[in-house]
């Protein structure tokens, strides 16, 4: 906790100046932490995500082992699929499917509407307990996917190699697919201010396939959505990260839908990426995650030349421009929070 | 062919005024086309490339049905590697499997030379037995891998979802990585130069996993080995595509390794791209591919975009921004063919 009371990771999301640069990880509660494989053992993926006890538990395993600034809670992007009537399993190895793919304007005028607070209240209570558990130390996140992401898993059943279903569905119909958009974000924006009233201080938007398209399309058929998510939730009193996958060729497009926070992958040289953004938006990266599997001094070369980019003005997040990857050394995670920590002294 | 004896594609690689813009697509040969699976039914994919009578025929299928501006030689990117002693299998459905990877200091010495005349012979014959077949007509491009593409195989040992064992060996073990790119770098200019004495009049050398890589990384491990291919070619006096994949956010920096022309995907406006790359630049491409899959009107809208945004200079090549996918129907092809070649009227 900084001496006002805030903390620094919400301080630089408001780009005030910190201390030092706060940092926390995507996917920093995960397999490649040995007490989550544990716990995996016994549990499947998505009884984690939806037994608070579980989420908790996990939430809170990376912290005191990381030392980070900000702990995200355990969930999932896709769990308000299920309540939307889509359905929604985890096969090993293959990652998501969605056993109901919804593809036309009938399937999409099927889908049902959800209250977060009944339907996705699971997220809340881990969101209420963690918070008891972190005691005020560092903030808790919340997030949930942007509508272009949870609708591409939608439309697609599962992963993609190229979309081309969801741009399909978007050049071709696109009453259908701005109604499956609407009523996405209506699910979007509900389900994050629930997570809000659970004791959120902060969400991130994940628009982790955006990658995939041009920025026409991005800026005929997904802005106006994902626009009205950020407008959505300018009034619920936390700050909220934009964070976007394989879009820096569009940043100040994508980053023109709104969030307090921009969030981006290695992509982009992050002072390249502040340049476009202007100097007043806080950003948040953005370090390539495989670069964690490095030796140590390798690994400070590249958390240095991103903290040197980033100097000069407040607003950065330090973080990944992915989460983190399977087999990565925890101690390798931790010896990135100590030497961005560390680094003010340099 | 056009009134002083050269066509259309090569004038508009050299960034010359033409008639119309050509256009041909990469993977035009394909799955897609009935005449392609039949073959494949009675040939395995790696039959056909090697055997110079149905890598012919399968470049001159598409030929006539669309007709396109320029042959592509029916090939693969990995066939090098076959002679440089990592194998190459194909498994149907889950693309290139390489059985003996390339991952220590060791692996990389013990790597062969290639002479891609004696070993890859069967690319310059199928090249020779083409430019017979299309008589002048259009032109014939050879094509290879990029160095990175190439090596991120190598190492990878198939396809990657993160690159990360590439990605590791390049910032662990430097010396290893550019050893391995430079013997890599040797063998594509002997293949491709041997491509050009075969008969090819263009060349593309497509860097299709790129779009991984951090500007540093690229600047650092790739760029200086890029640039060497390259250079290489310069005096072969045909022209050369520089593709590459995703690599939007870093045009600048990879159309600095060099090639006449610089393709990229649908991830920038095509203007854009032109404004980074400068005016006398020409450029290749970039309609998504999935279009293809829209309506007639929708394709066509997508097709004058592109043709609009291209307008008022020389130099532009019309193409996709990655391979025609496996379901596209071909007389959505062939109306990108008319709208191109017919937009010159409008």
């Amino acid at each position: 906790m900084s001496e006002n009371g805030e903390h620094r990771f919400i301080k630089a999301c408001k780009g005030e100046p910190v201390d030092y640069t706060p940092v926390w990880f995507m996917r920093q509660a995960g397999r490649y932490m040995k007490a989550y494989r544990d716990l995996k053992e016994k549990h499947s993926f998505l009884e984690m995500c939806r037994t608070p006890e579980l989420a908790t538990k996990v939430t809170l395993q990376p912290l005191d082992v990381l030392g980070v600034d900000a702990a995200i809670i355990f969930a999932d992007i896709l769990l308000p699929l299920e309540p939307m009537g889509t359905g929604l399993e985890f096969s090993a190895g293959d990652g998501p499917v969605i056993p109901k793919p919804v593809r036309t304007l009938k399937d999409i005028e099927n889908l049902k509407p959800v209250c977060a607070e009944e339907q996705l209240g699971f997220v809340g209570e881990a969101i209420r307990m963690t918070r008891g558990e972190i005691a005020g130390k560092i903030p808790l996140i919340g997030f949930a996917a942007a509508p272009f992401t949870l609708c591409s898993y939608m439309v697609e059943g599962g992963k993609s190699k190229d979309f081309a279903t969801t741009k399909l569905l978007m050049a071709q119909e696109p009453a259908a697919w701005n109604l499956l958009m609407e009523k996405v974000c209506r699910v979007l924006i509900d389900y994050l201010k629930m997570q809000v009233n659970a004791g959120a201080q902060a969400l991130q938007v994940f628009d982790s396939w955006v990658g995939c398209l041009s920025p026409g399309d991005y800026e005929e058929y997904v802005l106006p959505h994902s626009k009205k998510v950020f407008e959505g939730l300018k009034d619920v009193g936390v700050p909220v990260v934009n964070f976007n996958t394989g879009a820096s060729s569009m940043l100040s497009l994508v980053a023109g839908a709104g969030g307090d926070v921009v969030g981006f992958d290695w992509r982009i040289h992050l002072d390249e990426a502040r340049n476009i953004l202007g100097p007043d938006r806080p950003v948040q990266g953005n370090m390539d995650p495989c670069i964690l599997f490095a030796s140590i001094p390798e690994i400070k070369k590249r958390v240095v030349d991103i903290l040197r980019r980033a100097e000069g003005r407040p607003g950065h997040i330090f973080n990944l421009g992915h989460g983190i990857l399977q087999h990565t050394p925890v101690d390798h995670v931790k010896a990135v929070v100590d030497m961005v920590h560390e680094y003010r002294h340099v």
